[in-house]
């Protein structure tokens, strides 16, 4: 029974999130401006949250009656229906938990980030800590709430094949809030600064224009709650493919006897227990480096994590083989972390190259990002390729077959520290909106340079944990395309190889490929689609409501107006969007076989992979780009090589946050399906094994 | 003895060419004023290619050189000297070959596009043969000097691995000349269109800019010549590969007893003659549309071939798999072409909306092109992967084993009537530079537009061979990782199998899919750094020669700085480009071994095709939606939306005519020398099989 270390970690990263909650909740929430300002954004948030989750609501119970009838066997088939039903109900659980995380963490972010603005009139480690612990409530719900669900789906049924319903549920819902809010948030943000910035020349976060408050809550419904959804479904898939790939290794004995099941969810709670502590030493003094304190948080909970890991395997006495895998992904993890940070840092050749090419026009601008984004792809693909080999011969020399365990637990090590990370990465927003609202309730210049702080080490952590996610959704992944193949087998009581030179292996491949291209095109033309939307109804406001333009006291702007063209779209665009993504995959699957889709799942990785890595660094490069000539370099603010990389920006702003990060998600859906469906598809497929 | 119409249907094709070289050197080149300007032009062209192919032929020597010493064996330990001679003076034959072929057909477009210019004095059907046949000669010759080349060293040596020599002879000539090329005629284009049309609002081809010169050379050397090489290598690759899979069919019969070697030249052969009766038929009359021309000589070739081939078939008692294979790659390839066509044309929807987006500014009009380019990766994916598969599963079901050969067939299916394709797409920049002559020498309006429209039909046919050529590369590139297979199964005496779940393959398919990244993004980091000097010098002349921005009668700008400009900057940037990608190849081979080496070319192949598909049809898109609103559609030219729309079609150049055409030789390159070196890497790799 040691594994129940994991729901108790859980409950106590949970025990420690609402201790923080209840932190930000009691400090001031400013002046009555900033009040007024927050509840707009709030209600804005929660609108869209009310309206997506309905939505939602819907499509997660049709599934779930689907799936209830048709897997693992159509219950016309099957001796044991109670598995259909525990597996619609894992399923549906799985998307509740995930919305939740989703909801909690947003609740608090809306919370924290006008705190953070007042505490900031006091000073940097007032405000400091009021942001990182608002943060740190996402990241300890995200990692409590998913082990906990894992925890319970697998205490209750002994069957990690539940645990795999549970965590599709997670991953649709996921896809659903990335891809949505993504979605939102660019809609508004574009719309916002095309008309405000550029056309009118009014400042960021004018109160005047009437995109200002879609687009902060766009930064909390992309940012916040999207990230934190993100890994909370990598995270549960993560564990779920290991405990899978476990099962294969002692066939005959159950799962609950299973020592490398066990060790997977100790792991993963010792993993918290790390993030619960590295969380705790954050801290920064009155001239102190916010960006280095968050640093120091995660290499804490990274040295907690492996040491008591290694403790841990010496006293269960199990090879520290799979110690070293698990550890290797973690070393991947940050490394591919700090990579993503060179290639987006404003410090850094590439940002700055960007930047002076910006000289030259918003052409070349765009061009020397897009390359640099091309570039970067190099390191984490490296990274991830060495660490899944290095996992694999570490524990296939424990024993024939364990080298798959050993890919999965890698993926585990990587995400052991993401409590640490989404606190860091939602300490990001909430700086943002803080500095936002500072400026929309002009608190001057000097809590504005405080909030800038907290702002610019909350981009480095952003651009880390991005990269993170890209890695660690990397490593899932291959994790469940080895799920996928323990599953086929199992079925068919023999190994079934994927060869590269077989034809329909090869079809799956390039059609999948396809897949995360048509995605995040579709992502990016909804975007375009809805702005134009937007910016004629910006540009009516400014038309038709007098006094507006020049700002004249007591004139307000239809904020809910913009609100709800941002709602509406983006839930309009969803639909068919991952509508699409499961369709192509069930279809390839049914029509051409189980080893096409094998073939299928393998290529939407190595596009994903490529397309999430290329967008998140391109789009990050351009913004930093933008902000050092905003320092002052090249012309500064309103010269050509500004309006250039304002251009470019604006094209980095749906490449990064709505189209990358989707696509991670995207590719651990398919996966998890592919994995659901196969007994349909090896019973029914037309042609093809 | 049948192979021998190889040779022989390559002669015709060669003295053809001859005839209508004659026929186009004939024609009157025009006034004074004309001449002048095309001299400059054939200067510049002859000095670039003259530096280029210094350059290269040390680059070929040195590496004829080590090639003989290492290859198929080192000399100090094989038994057969004679065979690493062959292959290395095959490997020279192949790069003079190439760089024949490109440099007949740039000559031709030279004299062609002057005496276009004239004769469209006359009307449109006194010009449109002369720029057609132009594009023949091109056509013509590449084919003919491909096909009598393999001819040659097939018949010599009797050895299709020596044949493999000649193929990488040819392919890393080609990678020179289209990644050179691209880079050459990018660097002028967007200097010469920042400067002038952005800057100082004078029009395209204005003879007081600088660059104009460097521009047009530009037009030649990378669409004409690298086109040309591009396809040259393409079809010498496939029919080699082709060749190569035979031998495997018969083990122990010799390659020239094989049938279905022979008949790969056979086929080649009928290809040729097809090309010929499909050139001769194009035809337009007083007010007839070139572009409908141009698509009937297609339709007519593919008819011939299928005819012929079939007649053969039926003649020679060979399976109709075979030749059902063929074909399939043949519909294949129109189909591929057609819909790169729909992405790009400006009659459809993807470049109108394009167009539209660019009224809400530069960033949207890029992001909605790019998202029409991701999506249109999705039906050549599709189309390949059919038409490979569906190829595989007729053949097999001859024999086990023949499933690979039908891919190789497929592929020379695809590449059957590459003659008139080349034909169909040299003549697009043979009219745009009558166009461009045109406006230079102040031929008046009535010209201008008969030029014009001219280009408007080469702008569609060199869609279509754009889309066309990435498909044919597409299947090339199966055949040679099926070619490579081969080959490690010849020297191992086993079937190694390329498995996906195999840790070294996914290592290796990780790897892959970096190079093509890294390589498009150096070739488009290197037009923006050539390009930031070259604009430097422009500004520098516009500023220091008095009276040239006023067009002062007699005063000349210096062109030739700038073509100097261009062409080092080209010749600077190629070199560590491409010994990179070699050094990367091998190193994944000698360090990881032969599973990892395939999955690294499969890699490549997959995010190769990704991005050249993408890049192509995004640059094609963008360039006509620009074209679009200077049709005076969004406000027309001067408007803000052309403005936006420029701001596009500059970031599309380098993707469509540097970045993206690059990739499919880089595939094929890489590919071959794989094979060329498996024998070392079995004997010698550190790790893994």
């Amino acid at each position: 029974m040691e594994w129940l270390i994991a729901p108790i970690s859980a409950v106590i990263a949970l025990l420690v999130a609402i201790y923080l909650y209840y932190y930000v909740k009691r400090q001031e929430p400013g002046t009555k401006k900033m009040r007024e300002i927050s509840g707009a954004i709030q209600e804005g948030a929660n609108a869209f949250l009310k309206r997506e989750y309905k939505t939602l609501a819907f499509f997660v119970v049709i599934v779930a009656v689907l799936l209830g009838i048709f897997v693992p066997e159509p219950i016309w088939m099957t001796k044991t229906i109670a598995k259909n039903l525990s597996l619609a109900l894992a399923y549906m659980f799985g998307s509740f938990s995930s919305a939740l995380a989703g909801y909690f963490g947003m609740d608090v972010a809306l919370k924290a980030n006008v705190r953070t603005a007042n505490a900031a009139r006091k000073g940097l480690n007032t405000a400091f800590p009021i942001s990182f612990r608002g943060g740190a409530v996402m990241g300890l719900s995200v990692v409590g709430l998913a082990l906990l669900g894992v925890s319970i789906v697998y205490g209750i049924t002994g069957d990690p094949a539940i645990v795999l319903g549970y965590s599709i549920g997670a991953s649709t819902l996921t896809l659903f809030a990335k891809a949505g809010g993504g979605i939102y948030t660019k809609t508004a943000d574009v719309s916002a600064d095309l008309v405000g910035k550029v056309e009118l020349g009014i400042p960021e976060d004018d109160p005047r224009n009437p995109a200002v408050i879609a687009d902060n809550v766009g930064d909390n419904v992309g940012d916040v709650a999207g990230m934190g959804a993100d890994l909370f479904d990598s995270y549960v898939a993560c564990i779920m493919a290991a405990m899978l790939l476990a099962v294969g290794l002692l066939p005959g004995v159950s799962p609950m006897e299973n020592r490398f099941v066990n060790l997977t969810l100790i792991f993963a709670g010792l993993g918290i227990i790390a993030s619960v502590l590295g969380v705790a030493v954050v801290r920064v003094g009155k001239r102190g480096d916010p960006g280095k304190a968050l640093n120091l948080g995660t290499y804490i909970t990274c040295l907690v994590f492996g040491v008591l890991t290694l403790v841990t395997t010496i006293y269960l006495q199990i090879g520290y083989e799979i110690w070293g895998a698990t550890v290797v992904g973690l070393i991947a993890g940050v490394v591919i972390g700090i990579t993503s940070d060179y290639y987006t840092s404003i410090n850094r050749p590439p940002a700055r190259t960007t930047a002076e090419s910006a000289k030259t026009g918003a052409a070349i601008n765009i061009l020397t990002g897009f390359s640099y984004g091309l570039i970067s792809v190099f390191p984490p693909l490296l990274g991830i390729a060495v660490a899944s080999a290095s996992a694999y011969f570490l524990c296939e020399s424990v024993s024939p077959g364990f080298g798959v365990y050993g890919i999965g637990m890698s993926a585990l090590g990587m995400l052991s520290i993401v409590g640490t990370i989404v606190a860091g990465d939602a300490y990001g927003p909430i700086g943002d909106n803080a500095k936002g609202i500072a400026e929309q309730s002009g608190l001057g210049d000097e809590v504005i340079k405080i909030t800038d702080k907290l702002d610019a080490a909350g981009n480095t952590t952003k651009a880390i944990s991005k990269g993170f996610a890209i890695g660690a959704a990397g490593l899932t992944a291959l994790a469940l395309l080895a799920t996928y193949q323990q599953i086929v087998k199992d079925l068919l009581g023999k190994v079934i190889v994927f060869d590269l030179m077989d034809p329909l292996v090869m079809l799956g491949v390039l059609i999948g490929i396809t897949v995360p291209c048509l995605f995040s095109a579709l992502c990016m033309l909804a975007v375009s689609k809805n702005s134009s939307i937007m910016i004629e109804e910006i540009r009516r406001q400014f038309r038709e409501i007098p006094g507006l333009k020049e700002g004249k006291k007591g004139v307000k702007p239809d904020y809910a107006a913009c609100v709800d063209i941002a709602t509406k779209a983006a839930l309009k665009a969803l639909l068919p969007l991952i509508t699409m993504s499961i369709l192509i995959t069930l279809g390839v699957g049914f029509i051409c076989g189980i080893k096409a889709l094998a073939g299928y799942l393998a290529g939407s990785i190595f596009s994903g992979f490529l397309l999430a890595i290329l967008m998140a660094n391109s789009g990050g490069m351009w913004d930093n780009a933008k902000k050092y000539i905003e320092d002052g370099h090249y012309g500064g603010k309103g010269s050509d090589a500004h309006k250039a990389a304002v251009i470019g920006d604006t094209v980095g702003d749906p490449f990064k946050d709505t189209a990358g990060p989707s696509l991670n998600t995207l590719v651990t859906v398919i996966s998890q399906i592919a994995s659901l469906f196969a007994p349909l598809i090896v019973a029914y497929a037309l042609i093809g094994l």
